[in-house]
């Protein structure tokens, strides 16, 4: 459908194609997925023209590197976006399975079974894989899909959109099953104002977005937001483990939602072990901001190190700072993650049962570890393939949002006739 | 705590009481379901003293009967309410049950396991009944409740608020547990838009309700919403089952929510069923609206019946009204049901294996039936146990909204010192 018709009749026409995808055969799904796969590498070079005047605009407008390199495919980037969508066609169907099954007194037999959710809307940033593993994970769980990239990535977005339309219109999947929405606010606003026509809407955003559509979103959003996770090392803790633990969940990759933010130590083993978390940490490039008392502990080559403020403590840095602090028992560092935790992963490194089983009971978060890194909280590494991002949000999704949240439930009953 | 102290500290109190809730003992749950019950008894002089003044204030300000009637408290019913609690006292507890468990391949284990929300706000309206029934649901669920009344209950509400929190102290619940709020709409106002101290707002009211939350609520809100319910007469039905029900579906109880509102008959059987249906509804004094097809399937008795307009198709009459159509095929119907229907509860009444799969696959509602009325959606008959409403959107819960539905998950993963 053209990007001149109205933005509510291209969600009519999305609404319209819900139905038709709702029930399509697995086995066509499927079939439809493997198009796309193809015709993203038979149109590469046409995908990489475009996407190359993306990335020329975005360095003659100075953009960071980061982001420019977020923005680039190459060869290999877009075969691993083919083989996404293959890994995607590969699992499951999430669509009419039966969650549960049973029947009352009078007869009424009913079926709790799982349909999709029918038109969902995802705003993201510029990387141009997304636009491809939405449209994939949209089409498996049978759901028409509402794309709105950034502006950096406008071109690449385009010509990707028009690649999976014309893959599925070959696989017979009706037009509206994919939208791609303009770079500005304004079709953006209309789409998060769209009740009745949208079904959710996901951003994976920073917490500016985040604010924005809390002020503005009248439809459904379940927020992939940001991550203000930590590590708590409890005074039974092999610190060993304990440092393989911060130096990973800190600097394997500091720019994700589940990278640790900042470090908690018990009084008891503060001396002993932040010197050591002090040094292989700066090794590694990370600046410290700390407590007095983590200050006091880590000794004589501290003193120059930021004093961390509460603010400190409640801040995604997404960047190699790190917070540190000092807990007198489990229970303050669980009051302390409660209070400052942004309710992503929390994780414990212990010896003690009693500790770890205190900490699991007692932090409110989606993911709480024992002995391990934070940077697991992932679909992938959770064994449920794909996800469209990782809510920190208590209601439908919490932690990955995995194909099966794209679906709801409905009930189907059946009878002989029953009456109340 | 006081009703003048701010709200703002209210809710932290509220958040404080549910971290505390979310680690009760099952066993103390009960224990203090079962305080709750005992104390209805004990002071229901008191009780019965306050709502005599809201009866006899509603009987001055010549509230409708029917208000007065949901409004008014005796013996019988403050048992009843004693009982609804001991009912969800019984019911197995949802806290700490464990959806699914794995390993994954370096060794994690991942428990996927159910947490309370945490603060859970309610909106109703003039049954002081809710009170009790959703303070006990939400502490069965291990979540602090916020409650917002309707002003023509609010000293009913008030010594119920207080009775709950009175026996609830005594069984060493804290402070908090429950919240009462004013009854004007500055508290209402500012609970939606408490965002981070209110985890969940489900409003049971009307359209008015539901269109002030979607502009204003920055929480995550449930609607239990509207039922524009519907009925479908198919060429294959047995029509004295058909009969019986769109009676019992219309004229059982018309106003509540999965009471049917418009019945559609199937072409092939319209000059059959039509006068059947009409004379026996016009018996149980409902008044038909409609569609031309339908008038002409009537007969002569129809002449002066009104025509039925797309509002009528559209409209949630909660009362004996019923909107009358003629469709040629279960498509039609179903087309028909996804433009007009609300998403509650639809009913097909057929003997075809295939019609009937056609409709359950095509009808995009919370309760799709085959030969059954409408008016089994319900906690109580779907053998949930008690519920807090119906809902008609699709996350989180669609249908009966029960006691699973006030928890989220909280993945508990355990390792041996894993990093990426």
């Amino acid at each position: 459908m053209s990007a001149t018709t109205s933005l509510n009749d291209r969600l009519a026409a999305a609404r319209s194609a819900s139905r038709t995808l709702a029930v399509m055969s697995p086995g066509d799904k499927v079939d439809a997925l493997e198009a796309i796969a193809r015709a993203l590498t038979s149109r590469s070079a046409d995908i990489m023209a475009e996407n190359a005047e993306d990335v020329q605009a975005a360095r003659r407008a100075k953009a960071p590197t980061a982001m420019v390199d977020r923005l680039l495919l190459d060869d290999s980037r877009l075969d691993a976006m083919a083989q996404g969508i293959r890994a995607v066609a590969a699992l499951p169907d999430p669509v009419g399975i039966v969650d549960a099954g049973w029947r009352v007194t009078n007869g009424l037999e009913i079926l709790e079974t799982r349909v999709p959710l029918g038109v969902i809307g995802v705003i993201y940033e510029g990387r141009p894989n997304v636009t491809t593993d939405a449209a994939a994970l949209a089409l498996k769980s049978g759901n028409a899909i509402v794309l709105r990239g950034s502006s950096i990535a406008a071109r690449s977005n385009r010509i990707l959109g028009d690649v999976v339309m014309a893959a599925l219109a070959g696989a017979g999947v009706p037009d509206g099953a994919i939208t791609m929405l303009g770079t500005d606010r304004d079709e953006m606003l209309e789409m998060i104002r769209a009740e009745g026509q949208v079904d959710l809407v996901i951003p994976r955003g920073g917490e500016d977005l985040k604010a924005y559509l809390i002020e503005h979103a009248r439809v459904p959003v379940i927020y992939a937001a940001s991550g203000n996770c930590h590590v708590y090392v409890d005074s039974s803790a092999d610190l060993n483990d304990a440092l393989a633990i911060i130096v990973n969940a800190k600097c394997q990759r500091p720019g994700v939602c589940n990278a640790a933010e900042s470090l908690l130590v018990h009084r008891d083993v503060a001396a002993e072990f932040l010197p050591r978390a002090a040094e292989a940490l700066i090794a590694q490039g990370v600046e410290l901001r700390v407590s007095d008392e983590a200050r006091a502990a880590i000794g004589p080559s501290a003193a120059d190190l930021p004093a961390a403020t509460d603010d400190d403590f409640a801040r995604e840095f997404l960047s190699l700072i790190l917070s540190v602090g000092v807990v007198g028992s489990v229970d303050e560092a669980i009051d302390h993650i409660n209070r400052f935790g942004s309710g992503h992963s929390e994780s414990i490194i212990t010896a003690s049962l009693e500790a770890a089983q205190a900490f699991q009971l007692g932090v409110d978060a989606a993911c709480v570890y024992v002995n391990a890194s934070t940077r697991f909280t992932d679909g992938g590494e959770f064994g449920m393939g794909a996800e469209i991002g990782i809510s920190t949000q208590k209601l439908h999704a919490r932690g990955p949002i995995g194909l099966s949240h794209l679906t709801t439930v409905k009930y189907l009953i059946t009878g002989t006739g029953q009456i109340r």
